[in-house]
């Protein structure tokens, strides 16, 4: 048995994730790939509750940029030994909506932590590397206005468009540091061509020989 | 005006250290020294709401120690930032019950997480160092025996006895490290023995001419 793969999906506020984890879902099932889908901060109970604090939409009082780094780490450390070890350990795929390219994203590009203290708690906390990331890349405030016509706001939504610029930026950077792991989608085009991006770079990333 | 300054008390379960919080506030109130008391993790609304995912008396899955560590960090951050800082700078002395040594003790000596681990999140997350620490000192055995009579048990308190031993040795590695910050108390003493000792060490503190 070979060991499980790990996937990551990554990108801004209104990027199309959720539409994009279905179709990953259905070319990893054509395939015959057993795999699981988890999302963070989140992707066990435990961290699930962690994300209700750390996303509360009702929270109106000062979440300082530190702890709120620590509190995303605290869900990852939870899912990576609950959830993305076992599935690789047990020959199944993981796919995670968002992973640690979403705290240099957001807690080092939107929070202004140093990288280096984001790469110290990733070496400890979650010592687990995609092995392939999808990163949908939509304008800003394409982005935005999609997120906001869903309606309600979480901690992050409701942040200024230069937050929001800010994580972008970090994505990009994060890219330019390890090209070869990224599949970048245009993901301001109709959902149908995301979805078909999406499946073909998939297919053929599985297909490829020397992955 | 003068800087406030920044009390810990520490100690393992059934320590006394409600008890001794009175104490503390009394001696200082005595004194008309303007305070604070908090505690860990928790202090603020948004650190209770930590503390109450990282003890929760009714989770009964596992909590990896890594995600322990840095939900006690979380909360330390913010409690740090929103009540400890603003505290000193406004000349009140703060008074926390719990605060990074019991990190050192219960993260690092019950959980086994590195020291050099602490000390890195410490240095960023929580860079306030107390500037007098009690250190409440009794057996494991009968320190338990005492928690054990007030009933409900959270996560901590439910631990193995071996896992308080650690906790305990975790504690006197904290002193052994930096002893001139640390006033142990025999907690073994009665309620009365023990108030008077950290009366007595308190107002020596307050009135040493070079403190």
């Amino acid at each position: 048995m070979s060991r499980g793969r790990f996937i990551t999906l990554e990108g801004g506020e209104g990027a199309g994730k959720s539409t994009v984890m279905a179709v990953i879902a259905a070319t990893l099932a054509q395939r015959d790939i057993g795999h699981e889908l988890t999302r963070e901060p989140g992707g066990t109970p435990l961290a699930e509750a962690i994300r209700a604090v750390a996303l509360d939409p009702h929270w109106t009082g000062v979440m300082y940029p530190e702890t709120e780094l620590l509190l995303v780490f605290a869900a990852r450390a939870q899912h990576v030994r609950e959830r993305i070890l076992p599935a690789r350990a047990a020959g199944r795929w993981g796919v995670s909506d968002r992973y640690t390219d979403a705290s240099y994203a957001y807690q080092g590009g939107g929070r202004d932590q140093p990288v280096e203290r984001i790469a110290e708690l990733e070496n400890w906390a979650a010592p687990v590397m995609p092995d392939l990331t999808f990163l949908l890349d939509v304008p800003v405030e394409q982005g935005l206005a999609r997120a906001y016509s869903r309606g309600a706001r979480d901690r992050m939504e409701r942040e200024q468009t230069e937050f929001h610029e800010r994580v972008h930026a970090g994505y990009h950077r994060r890219m330019a540091h390890d090209p070869s792991r990224f599949r970048v989608i245009d993901a301001s085009q109709s959902q149908a061509d995301v979805a078909a991006a999406v499946k073909s770079e998939l297919l053929s990333w599985i297909d490829a020989p020397c992955r």
